[in-house]
């Protein structure tokens, strides 16, 4: 059995009709597909030992609990942490960039006329929790253009790194763009002026082997539902001493040692940024997915693999006359690829081509800026891919656009 | 066949063995079951329909905006609220709550010197998040007693609604309590007065029959685990007026119209207050869920059978030598029992008694203040139902209290 068999078998939705002919689903940048062993133990929890977490001593809440922090303990060994208390779990990427933006204006580490230096080519999720940590504290955003290859220059950057920058927000890699982003380099640029980072792994997760201690940042950001795990479930990585530095976010349940209506006691770390009952069922789920990302991460045939999507996506797209694919002579990418087609409206073009079985993404994929300014408009196509993917899907997937190009095109 | 067979029929985990004895679950205040339907739905959608919502024209990604937004119209008609753009989904009542204070004194309604008004029966998640408020604009909390049988005195409640009150939030029923507050008068009083009121419906969603526009509160908050859907959901129902006037909480992606670095426009409501990918899955299980808890909200047998369960139990808990319930002379209250054993520490019994097959709750339940106030500690044993469980597991409760007593009484 080839390696991709194998790992399509994995994926129950994979067998799926759309439209009478084979689904073929390259949205994978907005959600991933959920494998079986997450699906069993979704169902097993929530059929079995379902519970509230933390707070009880009965069998169905401490089998929950475990679960709960064995999903924890799966991310710290994916993410390479130093310890569990840096992991915080919450319910996706946004809430987790949310929380720093806040906290760390709300400790005063953001005051009026700082700046957040952040990259043009930022995920709505990396642009609006600090536009608003902004408004309440008069700082402001700080932004970096992208090279015309789609690339970070990491002299510029050091460039901007000026007294009034704050903190560095950048993502592993854009949305957008798919390239990867030399952040280990960035950090040790921002961390020579005094200067922490937040990376935002949502895109960086499912394509690379990721090791915050290696990269050195001081806040990482994922979703679980982009890496096999189910909706509802995000995580934020943080160093010990900038968690312990930042007021919690919520109040709530779980997140307290003691409360009275005269003094709250907050719990230690990581409880005391996880307010309110936990999305236990998610979080446990976690496990079986990270397990099944780190094994395609370190596996030799999946990465051939990838590097034989890629190089069919690219001769598939190339093909096509008037095709534009954002940041595609970059150096390292992933097999992501947002593209303009001349003359071919991008909502048309998906609304046609998943009548042909093809599950595009279309719009401004929640980066609006940097799709003006690679475009002029507010709207791309976008094709994602992960090792679940076939050759033979791009084959489909080429002469569907191919198709639709010749229909819609003025 | 019995009604509460029927009932039980639908929730698989109730044959659970535990410790080999059939399981006792007299754990639902802090979280229910999942219904087959619920089961079967998550694993539906994760496993024919998963992808991201609202942002695609492809298959996938319409059928699951679609199961989404039939969630938010099953909210809309389970709280009879007027329109759906009034209901928030968001990762459950805790973040529903810190949305509602922190929006709340961000737009400036809570300034130094101003009161929120709260019970003494609250919840940490609805105490600590007016705290955090409390600290961020220089208000403070005032607290009104409960009365000896552990109902709101609405001549107290009145009075203390002095000038410096801008808001109030009450639970409908405390977790710790079991006791049904008279929210439509307390909001009646409040309007007359110019204050907005917060109800904290967790607890009151699962038993009552709930119509926000007949209570006319401004805020209604309810988590989905606690009615039979997943965790991981949660619901802010706000009226129009009021969600109009409060700014954005978290920023990120289906939250806004458009996006530049210079300047954001926030959708319209509700998307205004969902921030990033929403847990769909989660959100479309509220539309099963809902239909079952309004079925059996409106069955008279169902009526019925919680009535023998509310009289077995506390003639169980009656007939124990040293027991004390909170609220147990309430006129009208839930199948909510919290309790203290006179020489058994809670803790022991909640421990000896799982051993026997039933989950019961102990510690403070996340409701320190009122527990030290009953008690003098911070603990105590709760015992709450659903109309799954039974008369006949209510006497076997029994039977197990009475020997736990017996070998942990000093």
């Amino acid at each position: 059995m080839r390696k991709v068999d194998e790992i399509r078998a994995l994926f129950p939705i994979l067998d799926r009709k759309v439209e009478g002919k084979d689904l073929v689903y390259f949205d994978n940048a907005a959600t991933s597909q959920r494998p079986r062993s997450v699906l069993d133990l979704q169902q097993e929890l929530c059929s079995r030992s379902n519970a509230n977490i933390h707070r009880a001593v009965h069998t169905l809440s401490m089998e929950a609990t475990e679960a709960y922090e064995k999903g924890r303990d799966a991310v710290r060994d994916f993410l390479g942490a130093e310890s569990r208390e840096e992991i915080i779990l919450t319910s996706g990427t946004t809430a987790s960039i949310n929380l720093v933006a806040h906290c760390f204006a709300a400790a005063g580490f953001l005051k009026n006329g700082d700046k957040v230096l952040l990259s043009a080519a930022e995920h709505h999720s990396n642009i609006v929790p600090w536009q608003i940590a902004c408004q309440a504290t008069g700082a402001g955003l700080k932004v970096l253009e992208v090279e015309p290859d789609g690339t970070i220059d990491l002299q510029k950057f050091s460039d901007s790194l000026t007294d009034d920058v704050k903190m560095v927000a950048v993502a592993h890699v854009s949305n957008i763009l798919g390239v990867v982003n030399p952040v280990k380099q960035m950090v040790a640029v921002a961390h020579s002026k005094g200067i922490p980072v937040l990376v935002d792994g949502a895109q960086g997760v499912t394509h690379l082997k990721v090791d915050v201690t290696d990269i050195d940042c001081d806040f990482y950001a994922f979703s679980g539902h982009k890496i096999y795990a189910p909706t509802g479930i995000g995580v934020l990585y943080g160093k010990k001493e900038w968690l312990e530095k930042l007021p919690p976010y919520m109040g709530g349940g779980d997140m307290v040692e003691s409360v009275s209506f005269e003094k709250t006691v907050y719990a230690d770390l990581p409880l005391k940024f996880e307010a309110g009952t936990a999305n236990y069922v998610a979080a446990a789920c976690l496990r079986p997915a990270l397990e099944i990302a780190g094994e395609l991460a370190s596996d030799a045939a999946v990465a051939t693999h990838e590097k034989e999507l890629m190089a069919a996506m690219e001769s598939a797209l190339g093909s096509i006359n008037g095709v534009k694919v954002a940041g595609i002579d970059a150096p390292e990418r992933i097999p992501l690829y947002s593209f303009t087609i001349e003359g071919v409206h991008p909502l048309d073009a998906a609304m046609l081509i998943d009548k042909m079985g093809v599950a595009l993404r279309s719009g401004h994929m929640c980066a609006e800026p940097i799709v003006r300014r690679l475009t002029g408009g507010s709207s791309m196509l976008r094709a994602s891919l992960m090792p679940y993917n076939t050759v033979g899907e791009v084959e489909v997937f080429a002469r569907a656009l191919a198709r639709v190009v010749i229909m819609l095109r003025q």
